[in-house]
């Protein structure tokens, strides 16, 4: 039997996360399924912007990176973001986008990999894993195949794809732990010991599973780890990314985007480089101050969780909404239309729900426009996949409910069509 | 004769860019001469921002990246730092911070030059450049030098070695415009020609100089340029940094930081890369967008000079200002104690008076300490440099009259001898 709004509404009531979307501002007329992408702003973010504005900068100015402590921040917001990711305080920083972060990651996997073992030059990873994991992989092996080459991607298709190319000992595993299209995971333990058993080592992308879920980057011998700061760390548009490296890499670790606040002494101006230790050799420029702040509201936002059952509750609570959005859309005509193309079984799911529209029945386009236009907003990615995102820091039982009957009603009156003309329209 | 207070607060009335001040909130008990370091707060950021985050974001969400326009936001603000350095809109894109960007376009520099001279692999710097280039440059030349060697950094110590260095046919020369320490300024337009007669490929770092004077990359036949957001172009704390690449290099560039938004086509996710058209190949990751829009209103904020004489007003202010400066020093007890470094010629002088402290006289970090506790911001560089920004934005003649005035009266009265015991007894 089918949950009735009703059921929805009294889960929600006994829900002991509901408290944690107070924390949240989202707009009253939106359903919002696409915190995968861009999360919601916390309720503490646009105070402490401006007090940083204001105060801060306009009146404190230069002296503001020590009296308002700016300057070390990368780190502070990086021990933070530890806890979310089952790692040590001292092993995450906060900086620079994901792309930048990966480079480096990448170059310092394979300086190491140079030195224990020079045949290994092949990064091995998935042909869907999201593009710029791939691109900035490309730009690593460009660079270092300058003089001589040698250097390349290798990009497998499926799971006998990898075994198969673990096999050939590569040095790098490069993954993203949560597939951003089909919302499949991959088992980080189990493949991370099957790496390093071919003497690879491994660098887990995490951007679609920090804060949406509990992570154990220490207990599954990761190497190296990324991550993004934007999604469900709700650090807002195109927050600081985060870099992991596993302690037992950092000294010998070496990246090239060596800049000055990755240096031992950053402020005594020598002209020569000499890394910082640890794990603050992994930043590179200047502090993005704002962005920064920002990405520390919304992991304070998310720790606030802690006290009502932290990533394991949100974890639980965003299976369970996968869960009512997959009945509910298989209780109505979305069920002739879409194909779930996301695992159903927890231990290889992430936190949102894909569909593959069926092309000869829908424009999975115009429908997402459709919903999009009545407020209930989840995203499409060619072709044809409708992607919803279950942020369980937010997101009640009833948005799911009222989400999947526009979505049903939607292809049930065939209202998409209408957009599909509009869009048309638009293009000729 | 020297001006008085009086005269000074007559020069003030006759400003014609006395207005621009009015554009910025200063903290009313300050003389802050250090927006060489962090410019001062535009009076338009902190509601722009607020405006971004709770509306843009908060009730937007994903929305706005098309909405508000967030996805151009990087050419959008390169275009307008283009008025302010030289260029044409299409060959400047704001974006990642400095030190990320030197990387790309000393990348791009070698791999253009080892297409057309591939026995040149040598980048010529200063010993005195700011660090965090010589840094990049070093975690550059390790990355190419990953299989075979060759590339190195080779740093001169004056305009000798520089002028014997270039005639050894080095790959790129890199340069500052304007020296952070002494605030002298190199003759861009002679020194790139120099280069370019020696086959060299020019990068000019416009940290210092970016929207405190004209600039004229393209007269002077510039190859690549980088600068600063948070410095003259009052973007924040950590602002996001700009790149320029000279037309006719932009279609060959090939940068390796190759993150999607740096893609033909990022929202086709494609899994090979191809650059994009134009100087948007120069981006990486995701734009950080709440810094990006602080430093919109900074640039913008500086355009509003135009039709109070521009760039060419404020340049000579900045010089005013500065002569301003080194007169009442030398009319005091400072003129003792202290020596000018930084050339009065304005031909060879950026927009920052620096002094050397006679460390036989006084404490030169101490006399630094007490002009801060006087209100007087100025900064300290080891060793024994004390520096004085002129940002002509926003600082008025009267102030730079007082800051001496109190740079006199500490030295006199060697009140900053309390200031030395007060630190001394911090550290033991």
């Amino acid at each position: 039997m089918t949950p009735s709004r009703a059921d929805c509404l009294a889960i929600d009531s006994r829900d002991p996360l509901a408290g944690l979307r107070e924390r949240f501002t989202l707009p009253a007329d939106v359903i919002y399924l696409d915190g995968n992408s861009l999360g919601a702003l916390p309720r503490a973010t646009a105070g402490l912007i401006a007090k940083a504005i204001s105060g801060d900068w306009g009146e404190g100015l230069i002296r503001s990176w020590n009296d308002a402590h700016w300057v070390d921040l990368p780190q502070r917001v990086g021990q933070k973001i530890a806890r979310l990711i089952g790692a040590r305080a001292a092993d995450v920083i906060a900086c620079d986008s994901t792309s930048v972060n990966l480079f480096k990651v990448l170059a310092a996997a394979l300086f190491i990999q140079q030195d224990d073992a020079p045949g290994r030059k092949t990064i091995v990873s998935e042909r869907g894993n999201f593009p710029t994991d791939l691109y900035v992989a490309e730009g690593v092996c460009d660079m270092l195949n300058a003089t001589t080459g040698g250097y390349r991607l290798h990009l497998v298709d499926d799971k006998d794809g990898l075994a198969a190319a673990l096999a050939d000992q590569p040095a790098v595993l490069m993954l993203t732990h949560i597939d951003y299209r089909s919302g499949s995971m991959h088992d980080m333990a189990a493949i991370t010991a099957l790496a390093h058993r071919h003497g690879a080592l491994v660098i887990w992308d995490l951007a679609h599973s920090a804060g949406a879920m509990p992570l154990e980057l220490d207990r599954c011998g990761a190497d190296f780890a990324v991550g993004c700061g934007y999604k469900y760390l709700n650090g807002g548009p195109g927050a600081p990314a985060f870099v992991f490296v596993a302690g037992r890499h950092q000294q010998r670790a070496r990246q090239p985007l060596s800049g000055w606040f990755g240096h031992a002494s950053p402020f005594r101006f020598e002209s020569g480089y000499r890394a910082a230790n640890g794990i603050s050799r992994f930043l590179s420029g200047t502090p993005q101050v704002l962005g920064m702040l920002a990405l520390d509201a919304g992991v304070d936002t998310l720790l606030g969780a802690e006290p009502l059952g932290g990533l394991a509750a949100l974890r639980a609570k965003s299976l369970a909404l996968g869960d009512l959005f997959i009945t509910l859309a298989n209780a109505g005509p979305a069920r002739d239309v879409m194909k779930l193309i996301t695992p159903k079984d927890p231990r290889q799911r992430g936190s949102q729900v894909s569909f593959l529209a069926d092309s000869s029945r829908i424009d999975g386009y115009a429908v997402m426009q459709a919903l999009i236009e009545r407020k209930v907003i989840g995203d499409y990615r060619d072709p044809d996949l409708l992607r919803f995102g279950m942020a369980p820091a937010y997101l009640r039982y009833v948005d799911v409910f009222d989400a999947v009957a526009i979505l049903n009603d939607t292809i049930a009156s065939r209202s998409w069509e209408e957009e599909r003309f509009a869009l048309r329209a638009e293009v000729t």
